[in-house]
């Protein structure tokens, strides 16, 4: 599976930390805890779902006291069942203690998004359709968030604003139509650049394949507008359908037929999985 | 309401935007729309809500271009009902395009939590109880999900590890309990630092009170429990219960008498609130 | 023309006159020039050209003096003539002394970047090719060195490792051949990312059209080899022709066909136009 | 020689890495190239030159993999003939490959420069001139690229505004004068700044003689004219031509007598190195 | 003793250390002394003192070259007399040389503020006072210089505004008296903070009893005053005594009675303590 | 008189401000004062001394509110007698209140440095001597403090280690002697780098003589032997006398005719200037 570059997610897990000690770090535990004293604690989940965030959790503690050292059991992209042991770290207690929130936040969300993705990848395992993220996610957690699609098994859409186009209603409406946006779109976008096209109704889709494009947006329609549409694409577009997407809804819509579905609730609304952290006693 | 200061607010927005620009900024509106393109677009409730996140909004839209122009209707911490138009944005159509996802998702998630929060205070008002957040918040943003909180009607814990002591489990066990563990406290933390102290039997709370702490965290307990909780506390400290509470769960908790109910599911569990972006045709 | 982020500009404006200021800022100009003195300066080009980076020049005077206003004769993707007066700025004498070098440093290489764009653009013009970079930049201007490529007539390759895939010999040895890697390619990359492949023999390009991708790089081929490949390829893919190409062997690579011809040099080679900055006399 | 400071350097090559990984990564490699998959690979000069920049290339790969380990044969400053190998990088296949692209942007600019440098330097070895940089740098690269200079043989002007006082022809007009000039400059400059002054003519020269500096610019002079200036300033001041020098026009100017020729075309128009990396095969 | 947590103090080194070395680094250091030689230095008080600041001096050292290891003595809090060795570095001479001016400039001022802080502890040693600094610190070293003044006995007021409610006579006269001020501080600021009160007289103090708060500044008032102050408040607030305190001054004030004095004296005003650096010679 | 690039101090008040921000902003102000109070304040000082570091309290404020204006009456480098008012702000309260510890630690801090520093230059000023300051600076503020050293009629020495070579005894005990040294880093420092040599007694001055410096360093002389050096140097180089010089033993070092005396004592031990604010009451 593909990873997060370390140089991407290391001035993320800093800050968060640093949100955390603030001017003066860990009040409790540098008065209460000896400096020298050792512990063991282990990551456990209090519910089923899938990891994700290990790496961070991991920095974090590195980042907090590079004498900690952590052993993984169970990888991003595992399984785990409630009581399941993710992974264990030793070192001081001291930091141990002090990073612990933040490495639990990290894994806990990004664990909720993985979770998420692989509620709904499991629910439609028996289309062809596959499941993928969308921009709506959590400011400054887009790469992590959609690193955790990967892991729960969903596939990602665009990072941003520049590395695909999507002609969306506005775009359309202010060209003047879709002939004129997408010759626009293809003048100024260089080779390597797909373009996307959303559309809301089969004459627009109609308009569309008239045009070409390398994907088609189907947006808001039924499951039975999307299977015409599936037909009308017959394979000259990847077809994609979007639209306020839930575990709920999304068996129909993959059922009709098409490539993909993109869900933002998988990012913009994601529960936290449930994992704590036990102190393992010393013998 | 206690606003939140523009200098912390700022490198958050600017950040959230580089990491939707990349590297090459909006492909899709750069190719499509004019540059001296003018536009109105409205911010609007798909859901009934609490808004928590326009200075964000606004801020995204001006990074972007200083020449748009926000004209806000409902500000932070307002009710609004499905339908209900939060503000007007004018301006370069292109810049209010380029902004608008990152302006939505700050707008989107912050007033979630703020709906969230709402949705608890308001089933416990009819308590003493308030309903207060934890350190269980998404890794970078929790200075503006603490203020969702209080849009929310909600009460702020502590913001890190350094601004309050909270003595736990693990403190107490290792320092050989309670009394040691809040004697160091004492002789190390501030004369402006609050001591609070977590529980989670009827036991500890009299070894505790023995002692004495400004705040007890009265964790995991019964609502039987609690209520026996507050009468041996009598006064003699602020009371907080916790513990994996929910919407569903948090209203016997309350009725149990305690101060506050701190809830980490505010802030690690939010779903986004549904609010759309609709461009308003200019006459 | 697709303009550059404002966002993405301001960091390295700002720290290129960092690096000029130093600690101690202008020792000359503040020591000679009183604080009240105006002056009116003209860029003025000393050779023919295409200009590119005026919002860099324009935004280097602005941040050390937000007095100084500029008057934008020629904007970026102008031809000049020599001579020509690009631009004229006046403000306090101060500020544009002190911001001069910064401003004549970015469009000064630049203008060379899009100069030498244009140069090949012009050549092959009557191909059916366009000119394209590459990722051979200057460490910390690819963003600019890219969008002076585009004022100079020229298209934009990937931005970065993350935006497209581009698999090379290296992968290709490792895969243990084009099929296995293309797949293993498809199989991690989203649905809006592109797959090109580099070949460097008709051999391999035979092999590459068993499998397909959306671009093929023909690597170091001579105008005969290409124009074979042109017409193997039949328009199953775009092609793009590489391998130090400069503008005295540009020509019959363009004549060959091919849709693309990627030249490193436009970016790690660049000449600086010379743009120089005269003062107005006062009347 | 001097070195470069590695928290100066490792920023830059910071900001490179993350300018050429975005936000996803390397998406090639990641998908194709196995975790554990180990290489060896070297840098191979294609051309005769002079190396600089492998701290910056060493530093890439550390950054993007800490099991990567490089020995170097040829270290900056070093001749290299077409096909000399310059170092061997071994570690992990898909850290390789990733790095690899900055690494050699750094190493082939900066070689560029140093080889630049060493042209002009060889071809006025027989002078008492040495050829020095100028402020005429790629923004972001000034202390990389004066670094380069020195392995190429030449010595460095000021490194900016701040360290050196260099008056110069709009100085002196607005100030009334050279005399007025540098007076102002004397008073307000530290005893540990010196003091260069810029003059075109014969005249002018005669007129800074009679207030003395401690280096004096002749700018835009003929081989006769410095002679003659050098002359007339008899051990007084460091003598400094400058003016539009390329290694076609250096070596009258040298020979003309002055003790420096400083030269923009050093910095502004490098060419690139061509330095290849070779997949060296495991036995 | 708390100590400061590492990812807080290391940009704050770098920081310092990016200001001596600037662009270029140590110009003499580089040029006179060669790359592989070694050196052992010893740090050493010239005058009695209690040390603050170690962890940064050693920080400084590792950051310019890890290759230097160092030798604790008398770590932070410890008395030294005139001629102490506080710490023995080793390793390349060229680090031990750059980086000890920035070593030596933390340790000095740190340990100055440790010890003028221990000066005023010992003085009042025999109350129940403690001394206490204030935000009238130098910028940027807040964190730094409230650790020295615990090194040196004393204890910290709050670290900024938003870590403790304290009403000052603006706020009071804009509020409309202490009621209303302490009314609005109850509302807004969570149970985990706590407030303080500026009184400047007895009859505000009386006003203030009314109302009750958490601690009470008694702002420049006599020793007589703060007698009768602590007896009218009775233990039903922490008492704190400020303004303009020196060493001069403080012993009467401690002998009032008070909790606590705080003192800006301590930071804004600290004198070095004067350490230097010895070479020993290598056997 | 030179001023501080605006570049340069900005990033220095942001973090000042967000030091004290921290991550909730003003608790007090913002719970008590409310949005739209207006207010105007005074900055008064409470003890003779000259002015230095306005400019950054003026951003302080600025950069906490725009609406805020502040009217200069005295600038940077001015005397004031107790009681003068040195400027007058204007602008909403809360903003007013919320910036007045930053603005007043900026000016009280670098005003202490400048009165220090005439102290001695006035202390002086019927020699020929001037005051200059040294590297012993607060980490941060290097910048800054040279500044106000400049306010209070002083001279800067070098800012860093790259701007000027200062050979001291370690170097020339490594390199075997001033000879060597000297050579040394005349062969590498650029012609724009001035050279000073520590020199601790009249033997090793006349070996310096026999080199030639820039500057020498007479480091810890009695007058006695000061007035036999300058004698010695008879005006080939500047002659500057440093070690532990204050207030109290400046002006016999001065009166032995040296060119300069250099005072750590300015910067690495400065009182605060105690610089009030008072608030105007409205009409």
């Amino acid at each position: 599976m593909r990873s997060l570059p370390n140089l991407v997610i290391e001035p993320i897990v800093r800050a968060a930390l640093l949100e955390d000690l603030g001017r003066a770090g860990d009040l409790t535990t540098d008065s209460i805890i000896a400096a020298g004293a050792q512990a063991t604690v282990q990551l456990a989940a209090r519910e089923p779902g899938v990891i994700a965030g290990l790496p961070l959790a991991l920095l974090a503690w590195q980042l907090v006291d590079t004498a900690i050292s952590v052993e993984v059991h169970l990888p991003d992209g595992s399984r785990v069942a409630p009581g399941g042991v993710i992974a264990t770290a030793s070192g001081p207690a001291r930091g141990l203690l002090t990073g612990e929130r933040v490495a639990l936040n990290f894994l806990g969300h990004l664990s909720g998004v993985a979770t998420g993705t692989a509620t709904i990848a499991d629910a439609i395992a028996h289309t062809k359709a596959r499941v993928a993220d969308t921009r709506k996610t959590i400011p400054g957690l887009r790469a992590l968030q959609k690193y955790a699609v990967r892991c729960g098994g969903g596939v990602n859409h665009r990072f941003g604003l520049d590395d695909a186009v999507l002609i969306k209603d506005n775009h359309i409406a202010v060209a003047g139509g879709i002939r004129p946006a997408v010759a626009a779109a293809r003048a100024h976008a260089g080779h390597l650049v797909k373009i996307e096209v959303e559309v809301d109704s089969l004459a627009m889709l109609a308009e569309l394949l008239a045009v070409g494009a390398d994907v088609v947006l189907l947006d808001n329609m039924s499951p039975d507008e999307l299977r015409e549409a599936v037909a009308l694409v017959a394979g000259r577009m990847v077809t994609e359908a979007s639209g306020r997407i839930t575990p709920a809804t999304a068996v129909p819509i993959a059922e009709a037929g098409v490539d993909l579905i993109s869900v933002g609730w998988l990012t913009h609304s994601a529960r936290v999985l449930d994992i704590g952290l036990d102190h393992v006693p010393r013998p």
